[in-house]
This record gives C-alpha cells, structure tokens and sequence, in this order.
C-alpha cells in the first residue's frame, strides 16, 4: 500500500497542526510512512469504540461533526486561552454552552447515566429559582453558615425565619441571593484559589449536601426535586439512570418521617409516574450509599437495609456502595471481611480510588473493589497505576465510571488533559462517562461531562464511533435486565438514527 | 502463607493511613487476604526498582529514610497544604530545602544526568550573582525588554549602558536587581498565574534564552559558566552529564567569533580540565540540538554539522536532537524522509511528546522518534496515550528522560501526582529523572527533581530500590563507552556505600 493513500486513510493531512505543510512532498512509496502507518493504526485499533464501525450515514454526520470539532481544537490550539477543559468547570461553564460541539452532544442520544449522587442530580438553577422559593422554607445564620428547612411551625433549635420574609425585607436581595448560591452549591468567583486543594474542595462539597439535605429531604419537594433529577436527563437525550443515595429520612410538616424503605418506595412510584409521562425513557435505579465514615458495627447494620431494600424492591435497587471522601474515611480493606462474606444477594458498585495518593490506603481501594467483586468501579482515578487491576477490569469487563468535571471541580485535576481516563481511552478500557454531582458545580444532565471528555481527555482523533461506543457501553453496564436493556437499546437506536439524520440535514443547511 | 506472614511482607501495617485501625482484627487465615497480598505483590513487581535485592546494611538505611519519607507523606495526606509538589516549583523550592528526604536525595549518588539544557545548566544565584557582576557587562532596554552583551566598547545597534554603572546610579538598586532577575529567569511571585498555560511560559523561557545568551556567549563567561554547570552537578553528586546544545556562536571583546566545532572544543577542554581537578566525575557529552523551527534545507545543514562535530569530537559529541517547544516548532515526521536516510553514524536523542495535546502531530512525535531509532526519548509526556510506542520502548529498551520540574513550571501539570510518569514507574518503564533548565527555576543540580518524582510522582512505597534504579538507569543509559561505565559504576558503587553508611551512622546517632 502507497504511502499517500496509507497517509489518506489515516487522516496524515490532518496531523501536521501547527506548521500545515504537505510531508510527502518529493517522497514515494516508502518503508518509513508504511511502518509509520502501521504503527498508528495498531494504536488506533485500541482505543475505545475502534470496534464500532459506521454506516454510511453515520460517516457523512461524522465528517460534518469532526469538522467542527477539529475547528475548535485547532483553534484553542493556535490560542491556548481558548481551551475550555484547562480550566475550572465552574469559571467557563457558559464559555462551553457557546461551542458547536457541545450544542450537538446535547443532541446526542448518550444511553444512561451511572454514577451521580441523589441530592445533587438536579441542576442549580433548579434548586435556586424552584426550591428555595416554596413556601414553609425557613432559613437560619448559624455563625455565619446558612441553614434551610420546610416548617409549618419553625422549631427551636435554631432562630429560624420565613425565607421569603427575609427576601421581601432584604436591604440588598442580590446580596442575600448570591450568598443562599454560594451555600446551597459550590458556585465561586475564583474556583482555582478556593478549590485549589481537593481537601478544601471536598469539605465544601460535603458541607453543601449538609446544606442542602434538610431543604430537600421535605417529602413534596424530594418527590418534586427528584421528579425533575429525571426530566434534566431525559432533556438531556439520557434514557435511564443509576445512582447512589444516602437515604436519609424524609419528612411531612406534620412531622412525620420516612426511612429507607419509605424513601425508595417514593423514589420508585415517582419513577414510575416519569416513565408513564414520557414512554421513551426507561427508568431509574437506585444504588444504596451510605457513608465510609462508620465503623465495622455501623457497616453490618447498613448490609442490613441493603438487604432488606433489595428483597423488597428488587427492580429498583440495584446494589450497595459506601461513600464520603475516601482518602478521609476508611479503606474499603477495613471493612473487606465483612463485605467479602455478607455479600450474598448484593452487587457492590463501589467508590474506589477517586484519590491522587499514590500507594495510600485509599490507592488501594481499587484492589479490594475488584477483590469484592464490584459490578462498575467509581471513578478509578488510581487505576493508572494499577495495571494488575486494570488488567483484571478488563478481563473480567468492570466498567470505570469516569467523573470528568467532578474529577477537576473536587481538586484532583486542573488541566483535564491530564485526567488518567485519557489513557484508558486509548487502551480502550470499558469506560462509562457520569455526572457525579451537576448540581454542585452548575452543570445539568451529562453533556458537559461528555464535552469535557470528548475535547480534554479523548484524543484529536475520536468521534463518533467513540461517543456511540461510551452511549452503548453506558446502556450494557447498566443494571437493567436483559428485557430493559433490549428497550433501551430500541429506543436508543431510533434517537440515534434521528440524531444522525438531524447531524445530516443540519450540515446540509449549512 | 498466612494472611498474617503476607501482611507484614507487603507491609500492610502502613496501608490504613487516614484511619490507622488493625484491620486483621480477629480474621487469622483468610482466602481474601492471601488474594490481596497476591495481588499487590504482582503489582509491586512491576514497579520500577523491584529487581534491585538490597543487602542488609542497605534494608537498614532504607527503613530509616522511609521513616522520614513516610512522616513526610502522611504530615501531607493530613494537611495538604503541606504537599509540595501539588505547587509551582518556583513558590516552594524554600520549602523542598528544608525536607529531610530532600537533604538526603542531595547526598545521594544520582549517577549521571542526561537531559538538560546547555545555558539553563546552571543555578540563577550564580547567574545572578556572578555573571551579572562581571566587567565589561552592558545592558541596554528595548520597549521594557532589557538585553545583556559584554563589550570592550558598545556598538551602536542599541543604547547599551555599562551594567556596574546602572547599578551604582539607580535609584533604587533593589528594583534594578529583581527586574534583572526577573528578566535572566522564569522567576515571577505568582507562577501559577504567569504561566498557567504552556503557551505563556514556553514564551517566557524561549525569550529567556534569547536575553541570557548573548551574555553566557562571552567565551570567558561560557567556560566559567560550563565549569560551573559541572561543578554544580559533580556537588550535587552527579558524576556525569549529558545535555544538549544549540551551539550558537561565542565572542571575544576583539571581534573574534567561534563557530559549532570550536564550541564544542571549547566545552570538551573545560570538560578536561574539570576531569583533572575532580577525577572522580567522568565527564560530559554533548548532543547537538539546533530548533526545530526551520525547513528541510537548514536540517539538511544541521546534520553536516551533526556529521562534522562526531566524526571530530567522536568521544564528546553523543547525537542529535531538535530542541523548542514542539507544538510550535515543526513535528518530527516533517523532517522524517531527510532523518531516516542521513542518520548513518548519528545518534539521535529527541525530544519527543512534550505536549499535552492528544491526538495531534506533536502527540505523535514519540511515533516516529521511535521510527527514527531515538536511543532515549525526551520527555516522552505524550507516552502514556501510546501503549504501543510504549511497548516497543521498553522491548528496545529506550529510556524515557522524566524532567519533573520542567513539566511542571512549563504548564504541563499542576500537581505532579498527575504527572503520567505515575504510571511509568507502575510498569516498571526504563526511565532516568534528570533537570532540564535548572537554571530557569532556581532549581541546582538534580536533587530538586528527584524529590518532586519520589515524593510527587512515585509509591508511597517507592524506596531505595527505585532510587538505585534511577541512579543506575541514568550510568546505563548513558552514552558514555563501557570502559567508561565500568568507571563510572566503580566511582558510583563506592559512593553509594559510603551514603549508605552514612545513612546507618545517622540514623543510630539520631
């Protein structure tokens, strides 16, 4: 095979970026170009979805996709100012909502979403502009520190006062507002200085659920709250999700409280009522979560419920996780023995290695996920110096759950072009792509995961054929039986034929 | 083997560090944790140092200098603040020197140091202190920019001001020294911000090379400084270095100029006579390294020179390589025809995958570095998203030059735990640390990247095995003939057991 139509297979025109001269200029067929050759397609025969092979149409969309992509990039690689994904998700947010590419990922069928956390599914704007302006919310300053909780009639645990109240009484509202923002999310000016540490950045995290749980752990505006976690997706062109809750109790102003198995029966039937209104998505599931930072007792009387909740709601909960900042709350090796004995009947989809603490404890909670059998690894961050367990995920095909924004947004990355999923990418590791925490940090949905990993993470190269094979693998590892993920796969597959005849028309119109 | 026997093996006494809980806590023989040690072991094996088998009176030293190690780590997974090499090297090298492990790596026989810079060589307090205090120096400020020459009388091509007499008149001599110094280094008090993308600083360090040149081309000045440079290694227990040069021309006051052959006899005498003063340091070569800024033509001149100066100075001169920033410059495969016919007798060392850009042309520099039969490569960033090129990396045995620092004051990396030779030390890749441009960062000799990859970048576990790897990697991979390496293993050995002894005589006197 000649080296100019090797070069043309390849994509060579494309290579030279930054100096576009024609390096075939005066040369033949030649040895060097066709070991050359050789040498990128066994490379590009093993990242993710070099597997997937496009139908016709499906190449005109790519083409016209690609197009647009490499503009941006090569853009933002002539101005490095430009490129979103060296930056703090919170400072450029409303940069990436102007790009082409994720105008269209927002388009994109992407399958399920698998990893995200209860109390932070629904966006910000949602939490601000709906929740926090019911009715019966009190708000109380305590030392400086903002509480919210739904009252008929305020306890006195605190000085609470009527939220809507203090607005109509506020010398500056906008102050009052910007100051109930900051509280109830991670939203901040300098997100690079406040965040700089993932310590600093976990605390706020945590300290915002902490905010955020009593506000919406009121029955209607959980029901309401958690009914609109499935719209965002669902708008966001996402079929099914799966994600981790603490399930803390609920309560009703005439003071009644929900427990555990209250809690999923609620999430089911408000599941169910979605799934009635809009046919074309197929549902949720819930992974029980608590918190890492018990002890052995504590644990036992968590695989308790876990047990109880998955006997009685087979269909909805899917398995037990732990979670909390794992380099502060203990190893998963401290409570191996009895995960490693009492699992029976329960998938473990556990947290495991979301550290950059090479060779800790907490490194080490990669081993012992595989070691327990998880069903999906969260996050993995670690898993780069990993390659035994990288070795046993793939073999025995455990997904990673990569977190692109949470990654960055919790401190552990700056520059996502040094998230270690880019490696997995190029070895084609079973990779999903999740959200994490959207509300936290001002996303909605999973499309600026999917952006920041499609432009920061994933190679120049990868289009199409990788984001079909991350919708497809979102869908295959999730917990759905065969009979849902065969729906899923129906319904998936017509929005994805839509989507690339829309791809189609729309550069046609251009 | 008992769960018990493997655990205090592997030492898993250390593993729990946020929670310090014995976590074989009444579990004795155990199918889990014979698995888990097996499996850490297997991953343990892979690592970089696992075939060095250390002798007793060195297991002795090791296990007290990873107590300071270890107190170091976990003071830091405490607080992280305290964590330097999540830092811009230039805010916190005070700091690195006042680590105990620091003040041992500096003792520590390193070996050779194989990649650097011919005028980043040498420490900013000298080039400060020294060169800038040297009669005959003139400044001269073009639009803010200042530039240095030495002058028996100025010509006219600028305003140039004897630089002693500047200084005597200033109005504040404080202000006059810091801008020098600002303008002969990359110094700056907020580095994070200054060269927050790798466009910035790239900039910032070319232009630096542009102003310190002229000054360091002085002949008399460019044999101090070069003694300097080896004087600052051969201290800093380095007995060998390898570096690149641009080669451009020197000056005398009377007009005299020195060409690329004269240059290198230049630096080959000093060699000679640093030898002679120091004979325990074996000496230096130089790889010919023009920029990559230029078309086929002038390569074409550059590899008559390259030819020329080996087949001279066959003994001093190691290769060739292309230097500047490689997303700027020209890739590799532009020049690839003219280098893989006209390499017959040339060793090339390149730069290669100095990027963070995946996918690109510069991405595939360490492509065809490998094509081009690269005896080491540069940097080799880019290698984590090339499992192939890796594969074959470690089946030829091309070594990887980690320049820790470099990466990271350059914009590559924030923090040095995503620094991708994480993963290279996991696998057990042939790699040598080595500096770069200490110069251009206050950094002196090698010691400073050798703690940002050992505490950064490294295992919480990595040990004296790994640095006696590194230390015998660098002597190895080096280009010295293997009566030379005899030598210098001889001279490396003999020194190594007195920094073990010393270790020992410490440690009991502590």
């Amino acid at each position: 095979m000649g080296g100019l139509r090797l070069a043309f297979l390849f994509g060579f025109a494309n290579l030279v970026v930054a100096t576009p001269v024609d390096i075939f200029h005066g040369y033949g067929r030649n040895d060097y170009w066709e070991r050359r050759a050789e040498l990128i397609s066994d490379e590009r025969s093993r990242e993710l979805g070099s597997d997937i092979v496009l139908r016709d149409d499906e190449l005109q969309a790519n083409r016209a996709f690609m197009k647009l992509k490499l503009k941006e990039l090569d853009d933002a690689f002539l101005d490095p100012s430009k490129f979103l994904p060296a930056h703090n998700f919170i400072a450029i947010k409303s940069k990436i909502e102007t790009s082409e590419v994720f105008k269209i990922l927002k388009d994109m069928p992407k399958g399920a979403m698998l990893h995200a956390h209860d109390f932070a599914l629904v966006s910000w704007d949602y939490l601000f502009e709906n929740v926090t302006y019911r009715k019966d919310l009190f708000m109380c300053d305590v030392n400086g520190r903002k509480q919210f909780k739904f009252f008929s009639y305020p306890d006195k645990e605190c000085d609470w006062r009527l939220l809507s109240a203090l607005r109509k009484n506020a010398t500056s509202l906008a102050n009052l507002n910007r100051e109930i923002m900051e509280e109830i999310t991670m939203k901040t000016d300098d997100p690079d200085k406040t965040y700089y540490e993932v310590d600093s950045a976990w605390e706020k995290c945590q300290r915002t659920f902490g905010t955020i749980i009593p506000m919406l752990s009121y029955r209607p505006v959980f029901e309401d709250f958690f009914y609109q976690a499935l719209l965002e997706h669902y708008e966001d062109n996402i079929l099914y999700i799966e994600f981790r809750a603490i399930l803390t109790p609920l309560y009703d102003l005439d003071g009644e409280e929900y427990g555990p198995l209250d809690v999923v029966k609620i999430m089911k039937t408000v599941t169910e009522r979605f799934v009635r209104d809009h046919p074309d998505f197929v549902g949720a599931r819930v992974i029980y979560a608590p918190s890492r930072l018990v002890d052995n007792d504590q644990l036992l009387e968590y695989l308790t419920i876990a047990k109880n909740l998955t006997s009685t709601y087979p269909s909805f909960v899917a398995g037990f996780d732990l979670v909390g900042q794992e380099d502060k709350g203990k190893p998963l090796s401290y409570f191996a023995n009895d995960l490693s004995k009492l699992s029976d009947g329960i998938k473990y989809f556990f947290h495991a290695g979301e550290t950059d603490w090479y060779g800790t404890s907490t490194d080490q909670n990669v081993v012992d996920a595989v070691l327990l059998n998880t069903t999906r690894i969260g996050h993995g961050y670690a898993l780069l110096k990993h390659p035994k367990i990288l070795e046993i995920a793939r073999k025995k095909d455990i997904p990673i759950e990569v977190n692109p924004i949470s990654n960055q947004v919790l401190g552990f990355v700056r520059d996502l072009r040094n998230h270690p999923a880019s490696m997995f990418f190029a070895n084609g590791y079973p990779i999903v792509i999740s959200n994490d925490d959207p509300g936290m940090w001002g996303a909605k949905g999973l499309s600026y995961d999917f952006y920041e990993a499609f432009i920061g993470i994933m190679s120049r190269d990868a289009d199409l054929k990788a984001l079909k094979k991350l919708a497809m693998n979102s869908i295959n590892y999730s917990s759905m039986t065969e009979t849902e993920k065969l729906k899923a796969f129906d319904i998936w597959e017509r929005k994805w034929n839509a989507f690339i005849a829309y791809l189609n028309i729309r550069d046609n119109s251009l």
